[in-house]
């Protein structure tokens, strides 16, 4: 139990001391798919974390639809922050496929907290962690898919036999980030990296592809 | 003050009550460019909230080159997980740009939590809240992008001037999806959203583009 446990952003930080009292008071359980778990309003007992399977939380519509608001993955967490803060649930969840969790009282967490001000300290900072974590990986998300874009951008403009190829861009530097909505330090970012990787050159206004075929993995990679 | 702590993951839940004593604890100060903050292995007495400009954290490779392990930007906390534990930070901080910031000493906060377990409650919520937007965000994130990479490829076997096109994939589409570097049940999914909103459709084992523009735009989208 306390290795699932140890899974969840929020616990990572904890010591198998610090864990083993979460781990007695909550229950492992497994599910068929679309078995409901909790209903829109229903006071916020516990919270959850997926071990394997998964879990869609959603609103209903006036007419009765399912709003997806969020899939929850084998080793997230979900409903924490309202059962921490002793609200009710703001959403419906039920399993998607059969689905393993653990079910955590919230009403044990508080009381640990307020004993152990140290496990308070430590899932604090793990969750600070994940956050950063978070924030580098969406940059570098967010990196790789403008370097896609500008990558297929040039490739539209060069045949696929030649080496090297020079490309005249159609307009200034600013025009073609904004036209593949990129920021231009991020435009300029990119040309800088491919620069630095050999892949291009410039040549006054001119665009120097010295190899098109790193552009190509560039725009196909993951 | 109460206004730029709100702003930071950790602090977004706290009331105006809540947030006084730590606003009371904390200072803000303004650096130019390229000052240091803290050097590795100093007591993290302090966290860091950017206000404006930009702070790079490094660490020194052994031949005293800086080696950037993250970029901290306007709105964004440094170094809290670390002084929430007491323990010495584990990189150096500069900032990059000229830079306001608030500085939370640790020792205050940690003092608050222990006094109100109230506090530590809603801090964590707040960061699970956080952490629950970026798994959504890096979700998108990764769908558009596999969206650009199906876009881009399709893009590849068309002429640029018909309205209709048919493609025949060169093999199956399990391949086509691991040529890209995405997950089948991704490949399947972008498919499913570009038969949905009419871009393409499937005709046996051809896709038909009813509308190469359509195709560009989601290539170039940001």
């Amino acid at each position: 139990m306390e290795q699932f446990l140890r899974a969840a952003a929020i616990f990572q930080s904890l010591s198998q001391t610090d864990l083993m009292p979460i781990a007695n008071a909550s229950k492992k359980t497994t599910h068929p798919a679309n078995t409901p778990l909790f209903a829109e309003r229903d006071p916020a007992t516990h919270f959850f974390l997926v071990i394997s399977g998964s879990v869609r939380l959603y609103r209903l519509t006036p007419d009765g639809k399912e709003k997806v608001i969020e899939i929850i993955r084998a080793g997230e967490t979900f409903a924490e922050s309202v059962a921490l803060l002793d609200k009710p649930y703001p959403v419906y969840a039920n399993t998607i496929d059969s689905t393993e969790m653990i079910r955590i009282p919230a009403a044990a967490i508080r009381n640990l907290m307020a004993q152990n001000t140290g496990l308070s300290l430590k899932m604090l900072a793990s969750l600070s962690l994940r956050v950063h974590k978070f924030i580098n990986d969406i940059h570098t998300l967010s990196m790789s898919s403008a370097q896609q874009k500008v990558a297929g951008y040039f490739l539209a403009f060069i045949s696929d036999d030649k080496t090297e190829q020079r490309i005249e861009l159609p307009s200034k530097k600013s025009i073609v980030a904004s036209r593949l909505g990129l920021q231009p330090e991020t435009f300029s970012r990119v040309l800088g990296k491919m620069k630095e990787r050999g892949v291009i050159y410039e040549d006054g206004p001119e665009i120097v592809v010295l190899q098109p075929e790193k552009l190509r993995e560039l725009r196909d990679s993951a």
